[in-house]
């Protein structure tokens, strides 16, 4: 399952900055940012579970706010790519 | 139609600062902010296709990232809603 979870991370306090670098943590153990707010993941829904899970832990729930936005296919087929191209799609190899 | 819009702009510039504004005019006439840098629409293909013409108009293609995603029926279908929740949902009433 493909999934793209978007953030606002109220993160002009210490305890905000704080809080958005443990969020990238946990988004970058899962998946692959793509912008600067916004990460996208290839998984099963278990995993999907789990993240949401980690990710509740991590955020203040009256400040910050976290969309995840599941897709019944290959992202790709839902998406338009304007500007500056993505630096890799999901599921093409890394280059080592 | 349902579209989320995300984008990375390079605002470090002066002119950088002057696309953001000038994105963030374009999708307001068209759908709502939900976050600092997402953006939901619900609208015809035609309307999708004049917004990426008007957005394709501002942005250095080079610098900066714009990407829409389609969905095939209602997004609050395939979103999960994590902290602080979205001011307004699309198609619900403003209050005025």
């Amino acid at each position: 399952m493909d999934v793209l979870l978007t953030y606002d991370i109220a993160d002009t306090s210490k305890s905000g900055a704080a809080r958005l670098r443990r969020l990238s943590a946990v988004c970058e153990r899962y998946g692959q940012r793509i912008q600067f707010s916004v990460f996208q993941f290839r998984f099963s829904p278990t995993r999907l579970a789990r993240l949401i899970s980690e990710v509740e832990d991590v955020i203040d729930h009256q400040q910050d706010s976290v969309i995840l936005y599941r897709f019944p296919d290959n992202i790709e087929k839902f998406a338009n790519h304007l500007g500056r191209p993505q630096q890799k799609g999901l599921g093409e190899p890394w280059m080592v």
